[in-house]
């Protein structure tokens, strides 16, 4: 095993189609499922790299798109690169931009790449493959992705076709344009709800030969019923030694639901974007902490978590961080999300070496959709111990 | 020596009127001259209390008029105290509420307490010296502070007088009404700039016999000649053996005349709200983070600082944090201008152990006012080891 490059490892499956596998980068190992937190501009949102880390991350995230814009990827390049610039020494996953780019309005989409305006200035701004190529090459990461057309939910066939081809004739490009073999690029497969599309898509780029596959065209809106459809019928094409990444999701059901589906990758900014509007996820459900019954809570956010903020403070303080307007309680609720994730990922390892995922996953659920939130320790303090 | 209460020794005096001391508290000793930064709402402006650690703070301030509002003192007090609510196991001073209570506009005061309105919901709020006392012996910090009538500044000889015959008043209402001896109650002088007031107040106060005394009624507008005077005929009528405050100050040069001058404990929100609008102090003098030259400098913030980010991070990144609006960004400069104001009471600890206060404070404000910048490491890359 070659561990100064890309490699993965399928270590097991469950009797579901849950995985348990690990890859290896330049920057260290990732143990499969995993959950990828995200800081898009080179920084977590409200959490040093040192908080990042004791929160057990391995791997995270950050944007192509929004780094060629604020910094510059030339500039990162001099500066070592992204690991170097943000001191971030695990393994990095850069998005191509592909997504972002396709969200903005006014975007103009040829065979060639995409035509838009700078969100700020305004300024007309051109990205092809082979810029976003060069821009993933400058950042740096372990992983890159393919530059893809990201289609909206929902779409017609004919469009879907149309972009499908696109995006599969920029996958050659990118894998063409890409030179940094200490870097991993991934294709992204397209075709949106559509199962022939998908396998076309899924051929086509099996045939290109990527060390790992996305699934591209999901948490688009299309829901979580035609997310599982298509990776029922989309995963069993992908080559089982190959690790596979759903884009965008998610919340825990999504997560669960894309593991048992053989999924080992995961990315999202639920857990920051949730946690600074004070919404914080716990086995059993999630929480709104600025709810007048946290007022006077001397609970850990979650009773069974060990993060950082579980172990040193009450629902009562961050609930008062969050009345008084402190940064600090962005901090604290976003160490508890991403941490949440990561244990959630981590007790699907655990569940799938112990092959019995699917009653992890049933249990995880009822606990966590309990509809009589009275019954869990979260709202009985009597009968725990106090802090 | 009973450290379960407090106490304070004088360890030594520099030529120069500098003092070295040390004071204990139920949670732990301080060396003096010490800075204390401020958490007002019972939480460092983006920072954990880990990282408020790690600075190398020995005590942390909060604020009674600010906690009785948002959450309360009563709820605090059930929760087992401030240190326990924040998570801060240091030792802890409260102000009174004096202070803040004197800036709202529309206050009333006579000579049983101040009415005022409540700053968000306009509720009439009335305040005591009792009530204060009671506040704080809630929260239940080492050092807690008597209820003072603030001056502005400038103010008649008139309005002094009558306002340090309230507070002296006050102090002694305060002193009757605190009950926890585990809490150490400072008494505060007032009297403005006037020379006769303060050795009236100074004499009235130590009749009372407080274990520690503060010097009110500075920064607040009176520029650091006036403060420097006042200092000057102040501290000498202060009995050695207690610890001196100077409240609210301030920047480098504010305390580096208030050393010289025999205070002992400072404290000021200045390293914080500087952070957060990007200015940062260093040895050679204050630098904004966002200003252009720093887009592409790869030195850390102040290249003999040994704070957690200029060990990780370089300028440029930080000017990026910034650009990106990032709450890393004031994170990081937090951490930074914070353990700034500590090193350089540290330092000052050891120019007064050294016995070359003086000489100290003199090459410190060379190098800190020098006009030509370029001179100094920061702007000479070339010259220095990159990171």
């Amino acid at each position: 095993m070659n561990k100064d490059r890309f490699s993965f490892e399928l270590l097991g499956q469950d009797t579901s189609g849950a995985r348990l596998g690990k890859f290896y980068t330049p920057h260290g190992e990732v143990d499969t499922p995993i959950f990828m937190p995200v800081g898009t501009a080179a920084a977590m949102k409200a959490m040093t790299m040192e908080q990042l880390k004791a929160t057990g991350a391995q791997i995270m995230l950050s944007n192509a798109y929004h780094l060629n814009i604020q910094p510059g990827s030339a500039m990162i390049e001099k500066f070592g690169g992204l690991h170097s610039f943000m001191g971030w020494n695990g393994p990095i996953l850069t998005d191509s931009g592909g997504f972002q780019v396709f969200s903005l309005p006014g975007r103009k989409v040829d065979d060639q790449g995409v035509s838009f305006r700078h969100e700020k200035n305004s300024n007309l701004i051109r990205l092809t493959p082979e810029d976003s190529i060069r821009i993933q090459n400058e950042l740096g990461a372990d992983i890159i992705m393919a530059f893809d057309e990201c289609v909206e939910y929902p779409t017609t066939y004919e469009y879907a076709k149309q972009s499908l081809d696109r995006t599969l004739n920029w996958a050659k490009r990118c894998k063409d344009a890409h030179k940094k073999k200490e870097q991993a690029l991934f294709g992204i497969s397209q075709g949106a709800v559509f199962k022939d599309l998908r396998k076309e898509g899924i051929q086509a780029l099996t045939d290109l030969d990527f060390p790992g596959y996305a699934l591209g065209g999901l948490s688009v809106g299309e829901g979580i019923d035609n997310m599982k459809k298509v990776l029922d019928f989309s995963t069993p094409w992908l080559p089982d030694n190959k690790p596979r990444y759903v884009m965008g999701i998610g919340l825990p059901d999504d997560i669960l639901e894309a593991v048992e589906r053989g999924v080992d990758m995961m990315d999202c900014v639920i857990p920051t974007k949730y946690a600074r509007s004070g919404t914080l996820f716990t086995n059993w459900g999630k929480i709104r902490i600025s709810n007048r019954e946290f007022k006077t809570d001397k609970f850990p956010v979650d009773t069974s978590c060990d993060c950082y903020t579980c172990t040193n403070f009450t629902r009562a303080y961050i609930h008062h961080l969050f009345a008084a307007n402190e940064i600090l309680g962005a901090t604290l609720t976003s160490i508890h999300n991403v941490q949440f994730f990561l244990n959630l990922t981590k007790q699907i390892r655990t569940a799938i070496k112990n092959r019995c995922f699917l009653k992890y996953k049933a249990e995880f659920l009822e606990l966590y959709h309990r509809k009589d939130k009275k019954k869990g320790p979260s709202s009985k303090p009597g009968k725990y111990k106090k802090r």
